[in-house]
C-alpha cells in the first residue's frame, strides 16, 4: 500500500469533477505500476455503469488482456458501490484501498450499507479503508458545496 | 411482464455458450418494445464486467442518451450477481424479469446470496424472480455438462 497511487487517484477525480461529475477516481496497480486509471463519467458519458472503478478494472483487464486481475490492488478514493464491490469481486482484485466512506452507497466496510467483499461471494479481497479519507472526503464535500 | 422478452433472453444466451461463455442473456425493454439486449462475453472479451446485464444497460443507455432508465425493464436469464445488482440500482430500471437462481452469486433473491435489490440503497427494483426458471437452468446445467 502506497499513497503516492491514492495521490494519483485524487489528481483523476479531479478531473470527473471538471466535468460536472461527482469526483471519484482509481487506479489499478500491478508490480508497484500503474496500469490502469478510471475516473467517474457518469456525467458526461450518460453511462450509469461508468464508474472510476468500473472504467479502471475494464481497462486494466484490456492492458493484460485477460478478465483475471489476480495480483492487482485498486485504488479508489471513495468506498465502492455494489455495482464495483461486485465487479472488484468478479475480477479476483487482490487487495482495495479506498478512501472517504460513503454511508448511502458503499458496500465495501462494516460501517456503510453492507460489506460485499466478505460476504462469503467466491472471492474476498483484502481491504484497506479510509487511506487519505480527509483529502478524499474534502473533494466531494467541496464538489457538493459549489453544486448547492 | 412477458415471457416472449424472456424467451429473446434466451436465444440471447445461446449465443455466448456458442463462444464458450457461460449462457446468461438479456433484454432491456421500453414501453412493450426491446430497445437494447445483451449475453456475456467474460471469456470471449477478456473482461470481468462483460456481464449479459451490464452490456444490456451500457446498450440502452447509449441508445436512450440517458444513465437513467426509470422506466424500463431488465429481463435476464440468471439472477444478477452482485455487480449486475449494483448497475441495475444505478441505472434505476424499474423492474426486474430473472430466470434461474443462483446460489452462488445471486444477489437478487432471498433465496441465494444476498438480495440487494431491496437492501436500502436509493432505488429499489420491482422484481420478478424464477420466471421461465427451467428453460433458463436448463441452458446452464446442459453447457456446464459439456464442459466436463
Amino acid at each position: 500500500m502506497d499513497k503516492k497511487f491514492m495521490q494519483k487517484a485524487i489528481s483523476l477525480a479531479k478531473k470527473a469533477a471538471a466535468n460536472g461529475d461527482v469526483p471519484v477516481g482509481a487506479v489499478v496497480v500491478l508490480n508497484g505500476k500503474i496500469i490502469a486509471t478510471g475516473y467517474n463519467k457518469r456525467e458526461k458519458n450518460s453511462l450509469a455503469t461508468a464508474h472510476a472503478e468500473v472504467l479502471a478494472i475494464n481497462a486494466a483487464c484490456k492492458k493484460l488482456n485477460t478478465w483475471h486481475l489476480d495480483d492487482c490492488e485498486l485504488y479508489v478514493t471513495l468506498e465502492p458501490c455494489p455495482m464495483c464491490a461486485g465487479a472488484i469481486i468478479n475480477s479476483r482484485i487482490k487487495t482495495v484501498i479506498f478512501g472517504a466512506f460513503d454511508s448511502k452507497a458503499g458496500s465495501c466496510s462494516n460501517d456503510s450499507v453492507v460489506n460485499l467483499l466478505s460476504y462469503g461471494y467466491n472471492h474476498t479481497p483484502e481491504v484497506y479503508a479510509g487511506i487519505m479519507e480527509n483529502d478524499c472526503a474534502t473533494l466531494l464535500r467541496d464538489f457538493f458545496k459549489d453544486k448547492r
